[in-house]
């Protein structure tokens, strides 16, 4: 059983986090630098962002978890660390920096950034954050609390989720923090993401747990379409809840499956719900189709289309917009057997049948669409597979929030 | 030489046009029918939207195209006749009609629609508008204006382009009219654009010409990323001026290329330009790439960016947009040597040079990106080829237009 907690990253044992404004953000009240901290070495998976242009903090990342172990993340906004010519050097810097005052091995260090892109990142607010920032460690609530304000950018929202469930007679906990609102189009990535566990399980069953969950959790999360450059999920697993090491899939594979997408889909809902500029959660559930690559062109295809979200946006029942955005995804379907739905805690509606409009009230459309959290109900009627994407509406503060990013 | 001219579709000799409102558009000012007439009978090719939803025009238009022969061309705005159940009996009604009055044949008759999907369409309109539609025919500059108002939707200016030319010893022309504005993202076909040439050329020639050029024009243009369910692009050529016909490729038919290619571009930057909201043209011009292939990807990922849209709207230099769409788009690039800079009317200047950001002045690059036309200009330096696509700025007013589109 799949217990959802309180805690976030500081739900499972041994972990402490802190966050400090250090001054790399102009903002004297925002959090900019956070920290994550296990007391007994952790194993460490982690995925990155599929995008050619690869910020300076993931080649740091990757070659510190080549012995799949960490002990410790660091991860400062305000500035993404990207297309700087000294990126590397700065992010081994950060790395160095924090490894010292925590007494561990830079190479078990997992370093991120996110903010701009292409301008130097300075070390010298880092540096004398790095004190306070060890010195503020907690392993309760409020510990998380500060490392999810740390990494924010144009988030309005901390996101955080945590749950408890058993292997092997233990109790276990598995929880994590994330940040998301612009460049959200993960490609076998995600945003960033920091999850952690005091589950026992092997560095190779670790990652092909991220691995396999991300294809139906972060990778069906769209914001705008743009896949960022430093796109990166990280769990540690230090092993501290006592239960037998996971080394095999089987029965506490699966129940740990279970755990990890419990809290990832808690943070695909709440990176979407909080996209930039977003007023509403958009998810389409597409049922019905032949195989599951179908059902996955589809919902992304029809939660990335500029025309819908604006629509959704307006509370405007515009479903041709879903049916254009299904014909164009790629997806072989047949058209004249798809419905369309929409849903919300006001009620269902069935706007399409067969692919060509039914008769419906627009009234009672407009009810349901005026919620916070609407679906998009796309049965294909062609299979029994189906899938979830996440997205948010297009709305004018998008536009306000990066007309103007920079300044 | 290819000169530019005025008179739209009416250019070409034997052709006249007209547009009417009928009705099916509540705005009693803005016209909502079109018609295009072709004296003698034509050559007529066509390419069409890939969007497996395909508008119950297309289907009819194809079918009365297959012997390659058409003489008129009737549009309404206001309803798109997609995914309606009674569709294809609607757009052949509207054929017959048509071609009733004109003393055609109905499969004569080009038919398309625009506007809102999934509304049935009412024949009851378009029959009373109909004489006046006919009656009004003109071969001169006004019937191509009031035709190009009458398919226009958001539209907020009317696209025409024409241009005069020899082959043969024979002055040729070739104009079209165009329909842009939102869900904008031709794939293979593109909005609605007709055009007309009395140039003699055969069928199979015109058509060859269409699908050529389309690749590296209207298929390089996006709004908003969706493409349409009523893309298509007619062009009659009625063989009035004279020429020897083209039947084969040669210095006749480079000619007739380089002919069609200034008005598609010339219609490719107006419907960028007026893209819904737009105030301002995007071109993104990538050089030095290895094939045409990572040319046209690249370039048309970057124009499609919602993040850089918004960017150019705030007037931000914000470069690093760029090079994160060059490194989601899939191009194979080297992402270390490409420079990226823009200019526009004002100047030009550098923000990126080998994947790293160099110095610049933000209070010039403000200068340069408050102008209306601005060019992305992308040197990937690894190889010797270019393209170029076309896009517009993303702004409140999008929001606002699609967001409430219906009512």
């Amino acid at each position: 059983m799949i217990k959802s907690i309180e805690g976030g990253i500081c739900a499972a044992k041994g972990f402490s986090a802190s966050g400090v404004h250090c001054g790399i953000r102009k903002n004297q009240t925002k959090k900019d630098l956070a920290l994550i901290y296990s007391e007994k070495p952790a194993h460490a998976a982690a995925v990155y962002t599929t995008n050619l242009v690869k910020g300076a903090p993931l080649l740091v990342t990757k070659k510190h978890l080549a012995d799949g172990q960490a002990r410790a993340v660091i991860c400062n906004s305000g500035n993404a660390n990207t297309c700087n010519a000294n990126g590397v050097e700065i992010a081994e810097a950060m790395s160095g920096l924090i490894a010292e005052k925590l007494g561990i091995s830079p190479e078990d260090v997992v370093v991120a950034s996110t903010g701009v892109i292409g301008q130097p990142l300075d070390l010298t607010p880092i540096a004398a954050g790095i004190p306070p920032l060890v010195a503020g460690l907690r392993a309760d609530g409020a510990g998380c609390d500060a490392a999810a304000e740390g990494i924010m950018t144009t988030d309005t929202v901390k996101k955080e989720v945590a749950v408890s469930f058993e292997l092997g007679g233990k109790t276990c906990h598995l929880g994590g923090i994330a940040k998301g609102s612009g460049m959200i189009h993960p490609n076998m990535a995600t945003m960033l993401v920091f999850l952690t566990t005091d589950a026992d399980i092997s560095p190779a069953l670790l990652q092909r747990a991220i691995s396999t969950d991300i294809a139906s959790t972060f990778n069906m999360v769209s914001v705008d379409g743009d896949t960022s450059t430093n796109d990166m999920l990280v769990i540690l697993a230090n092993g501290m809840a006592g239960n037998p090491e996971i080394q095999e899939e089987g029965e506490d594979f699966a129940t740990f499956m279970r755990a990890l997408g419990t809290v990832t889909v808690g943070l695909c809902r709440m990176i979407a719900g909080d996209g930039e500029g977003a007023t509403k959660l958009l998810e389409c559930a597409v049922s019905g189709a032949a195989d599951l690559q179908t059902a996955r062109v589809v919902a992304k295809s029809v939660i990335t289309s500029s025309l819908l979200k604006a629509a959704m946006f307006g509370a405007d029942a515009n479903w041709g917009r879903v049916l254009c955005a299904i014909g164009y995804s790629g997806a072989a379907v047949d058209v004249e057997k798809i419905d369309v739905a929409f849903r919300s805690p006001a009620g269902e509606i069935l706007v399409c049948r067969q692919g060509s409009g039914v008769d419906f009230s627009e009234k009672e459309a407009k009810r349901i669409l005026l919620e916070k959290e609407i679906e998009i109900l796309v049965d294909l009627h062609g299979g029994e597979v189906s899938s979830r994407a996440w997205g948010c509406d297009l709305t004018y503060d998008y536009v306000r929030i990066n007309g103007d990013y920079r300044t």
